[in-house]
């Protein structure tokens, strides 16, 4: 096991009813921006439901928060945050919304010339407004995280921020939400989830027993609750164990003393900003490739995963790591999402090399857990993934 | 699921060489109360590695605390406190010296006349003098959680006590420190930690499917680095799956939103305060009588847990959820642990009678999942463990 650092400070409240809650956890006398996305708030009843417990705070509303929260959308927001003097911002909404609060939880807080800079020049927050949430579509686990990731339209851009000022003060995670969430957004939820731990869990054996066993424990749990959730969004049993899975997935516990890989996400993030690909479809579009081309460093724990979480026990090392690279692809189907770059553009010819010059421009010279990838190998992923 | 509250805010720092880092995390000008016990840490160079650390702070040293900490020692400190104006408290050792800063940190801060009251009153601590500490034993879970025990020797009593004032600040895991604990001590944080999950484990299903993986995890991985931990302490693999099992198994995660136990605690809590049998020797007593006791109301889980464990797949529910319970007991066997009370001593009659006595004084009238545990059932156990 590796050494490490963990600290999560996020409040969580878990369960039915417990937006009801929400104004014990606002400091009194706060000044709230409430910020939310293009509107399924107002159509699931939840905006209802936090208006209501807000009604003792001065509260300014800024909703249009778009999927991929936008730096130019974002900057109207920090506007209204300067010039109204609020004191705490409440995210309503799914990891785009929560990672929009907290660029803005960063940049309003932040003394440089150039709120961009955060992004572009890894500015880590120390210290930021608070904030907090309250989480209507289960993927991301940026409500109990402390990292983003923004996009900025005019240059097809998406980069990542963070800092340990950055976890929410609380998070409202309530599973009766789910029902109201469209199939594609679950899928993509699932497919997200799913592949949050596989960043964190595909890449060698340092003997951390527990971390591999914790990432199994919720792969298995998003693989039996998936089919679920798919055939009906109100099974309480299903949506539970779904939310709390991608708290979990992504809230730093399972990454702790491990090496973690994140090359997937790279590559995906290039997808959407070049496409507006669906963030978790990217992902699945990726995640297949990687693996074939990374095979022999991964294939020790592409067997273990095989062995203990698709219960595939015959066959030689090769042979279960091939298969549960099948099994990962064949999941990603049985919730609809398709796993080749061509399934979503007709114009993805020269995407790889797109993609390779990007990395190269920005010096980013060997991603994943050995940071061997270069950018003329992502080149080759990204092609195997047409 | 049940709906849950989950915060722990404790910083962890784990490795080796992570005591080097104590200077950074103790507040600047802070007057330091170090804590310790019998003074193993004097010969197992963690005393010195500690000084070192501290070396720009003004401390005090209150050394003595013994296992199953006792109020009357405490509050020597506690005057130690008050007469030097000590500002943060320091606990280096196990989960006693670790309760005792507990104590401490709560009756420093408390207004009441007597401070015997935060336990028999059940006083929740909101605000505590702040503490940190630096783990030698993996066992107890009481770096990452804020609860404790404390003993009275003159009552033969021994009470709980905690608050979300009573996280540790920090905590380091060093688990290079597990090769210079005795055997004795080995086995009891392997069977106290294994006891700690099932407790919050070993009874109904309430279809929290993520946290009953958890806490299979947890159990797995103790099972699997029991037999090396014992073998050979220096084995860091198993040392640090075993130091991080422990405080993943009491630090809040896999009791939220499922029903917990603590039935075998509060029994085997008696067993210490009558005839001062060590703590973790207490639960391998009542666990098997417990589980045998209430086998109807436990035996579906007792089932999956001898499926998923114990790689039990042959016979019936009865059968499985059987074998489970005998698994359990040959595991403290595996450990040198006796599971008989007379294994303990020779005196054990009257014992049932009187823990059923002490529990109809204090009210206690329904212990476990289902608060049902009468004082007669906990006689019947008690006995059923001679």
């Amino acid at each position: 096991m590796n050494n490490f650092d963990f600290q999560n400070p996020t409040k969580i409240l878990f369960g039915k009813g417990q937006i009801e809650k929400l104004s014990n956890e606002i400091p009194e006398g706060a000044k709230v921006l409430l910020l939310f996305g293009g509107g399924s708030i107002k159509k699931n009843g939840i905006y209802e439901q936090v208006s209501k417990a807000l009604s003792n705070f001065d509260v300014i509303e800024f909703g249009g928060i778009p999927a991929n929260p936008e730096y130019e959308v974002l900057m109207e927001a920090l506007d209204i945050i300067k010039a109204e003097k609020i004191t705490f911002l409440l995210a309503v909404g799914g990891g785009s919304v929560i990672d929009g609060a907290k660029f803005l939880s960063a940049a309003a807080l932040y003394d440089g010339d150039e709120p961009w800079d955060i992004l572009t020049k890894n500015k880590r927050t120390i210290k930021g407004m608070p904030f907090g949430t309250v989480l209507t579509l289960p993927a991301t686990g940026s409500e109990m995280n402390s990292g983003a990731v923004i996009t900025r339209k005019e240059t097809k851009e998406k980069f990542g921020m963070g800092g340990p000022g950055l976890f929410p003060q609380f998070s409202i995670l309530d599973p009766e939400v789910v029902k109201s969430i469209p199939q594609r957004q679950l899928a993509n939820g699932l497919a997200d989830s799913f592949t949050h731990v596989l960043e964190q869990y595909m890449t060698y054996s340092v003997e951390a027993t527990l971390q591999d066993r914790f990432a199994e424990s919720i792969l298995q749990t998003i693989i039996e609750v998936a089919p679920a959730i798919i055939k009906d969004p109100s099974d309480y049993k299903a949506a539970s164990n779904f939310m709390w899975s991608c708290t979990m997935a992504l809230n730093g516990l399972i990454q702790k003393g491990v090496p973690s890989d994140w090359a997937v996400h790279a590559m995906g993030h290039e997808l959407t900003a070049l496409f507006g690909i669906d963030h978790a479809r990217t992902l699945a579009v990726i995640t297949p490739s990687h693996y074939k081309y990374n095979f022999e460093a991964k294939k020790e724990k592409l067997a273990q995963y095989a062995e203990r979480v698709w219960n595939i026990t015959e066959g030689s090392t090769d042979d279960k790591a091939y298969a549960a690279i099948e099994k990962t692809t064949e999941f990603f189907h049985s919730l609809g999402i398709e796993t080749k770059l061509s399934d979503y553009t007709k114009e993805y010819e020269g995407t790889a090399e797109e993609i390779a010059k990007r990395f190269t421009d920005r010096g980013w010279l060997g991603l994943g857990e050995h940071q061997s990838l270069s950018p003329d190998k992502v080149e080759k992923i990204v092609k195997m993934a047409y």
